[in-house]
């Protein structure tokens, strides 16, 4: 019975194609996994506090003294984390957002990561480690090799790192770039680019759910 | 009667080197600027709000059917940008948190960069051209070339293209690398790295603040 954590980003409820991509990995998944659950974890609809020295210094401060402040900042801490500590799976569907990931998905990653809990020395298990990950990716324009803004992308790098640390060693990223296209006249003549590099993070996304 | 802003990041408000850096420029900049004044943007004390798609949707929503919600994001956005837009330098101070910016920043970023009027096409020019901007990136170990987190620097990277984009031409990134050696005994080797690099910083920083 597994339980898969999907943590989804777009400020866009409507028409997002990160979130119409995430919604093609999940019913695969669901397909395939009949008896499993999907924990849903929205950061646009239930955007998460920037960590605060209160929060962060809390970890370090013996229960028993904590403040009024620090005890509600542990206690949503405690919340997410617990909600990755209980994940067999994870899928993060994350829009580009002026070339790196939204800030709320920065404000989860500095709430989840926390050194001697989710991360651990190797060779001791983080969080992550012999967990299924899935990343969707989205991207308005290019940032591939020999494009304008090569080396401009802050935003798969990135979640790629930070999935590292935590221990993560089955990932699977997806990438799906020039989302833009359809909408903006000035990227039209790239609206191949999309479609195929959408087709493709499909096919990817169901073959990645059923296995 | 040049203005600065400064924005600042650090979550410690005590013991924290960025700060610190921050407060050597400053106090070189007030002695080259007598007449100068300084705008101070603290993302730890006030931090900015996630962008949502109420304020995005906003900027291509005619004012007067804006929604209270959008009525109330416009305003901290326009304060936020109306700092930038009012400056004539620009001072950001900001520790590497997970690889990247604080999530301060990065909803900091998200707020100000607004095409058509922060980012202009070019060669019209945007809120930083001609603008002197200097940028503290403090970083808790080393990430150059040839160590073992080489490539993991999402921080300064990411910032160097956002002011890029906000059309800056006049940047000087000031790097302090190991900043957790005087404090991580798994780091204690590295404290003459950090002091040399400190040592290079505060001096790169006092010539331009005189500059």
């Amino acid at each position: 019975m597994p339980n898969l954590l999907h943590v989804d980003a777009s400020l866009a409820q409507e028409g997002s194609t990160s979130r119409s991509l995430a919604a093609t990995y999940i019913d695969a998944w669901r397909a395939a996994h009949p008896d499993g659950t999907v924990t849903y974890r929205d950061l646009a609809l239930t955007p998460p506090p920037h960590l605060d020295w209160a929060t962060l210094s809390a970890a370090f401060t013996p229960p028993e003294q904590h403040t009024p402040e620090q005890t509600e900042g542990v206690k949503l801490r405690e919340e997410l984390i617990g909600e990755l500590e209980a994940a067999d799976e994870l899928l993060l569907s994350l829009p580009m957002y002026n070339y790196s990931v939204p800030s709320t998905f920065k404000a989860w990653v500095d709430q989840v990561i926390l050194v001697g809990r989710t991360l651990q020395q190797p060779p001791a298990e983080s969080v992550l480690t012999g967990d299924r990950v899935t990343v969707i990716a989205t991207q308005g324009g290019s940032y591939g090799v020999g494009t304008p803004k090569e080396g401009w992308d802050h935003q798969l790098p990135f979640i790629a790192h930070v999935l590292e640390s935590l221990g993560a060693t089955d990932v699977e990223l997806v990438r799906v770039e020039m989302t833009l296209a359809p909408v903006n006249p000035a990227l039209a003549d790239f609206t191949d680019v999309y479609e195929r590099s959408r087709a493709a993070g499909e096919s990817a996304l169901r073959a990645r759910a059923a296995a």
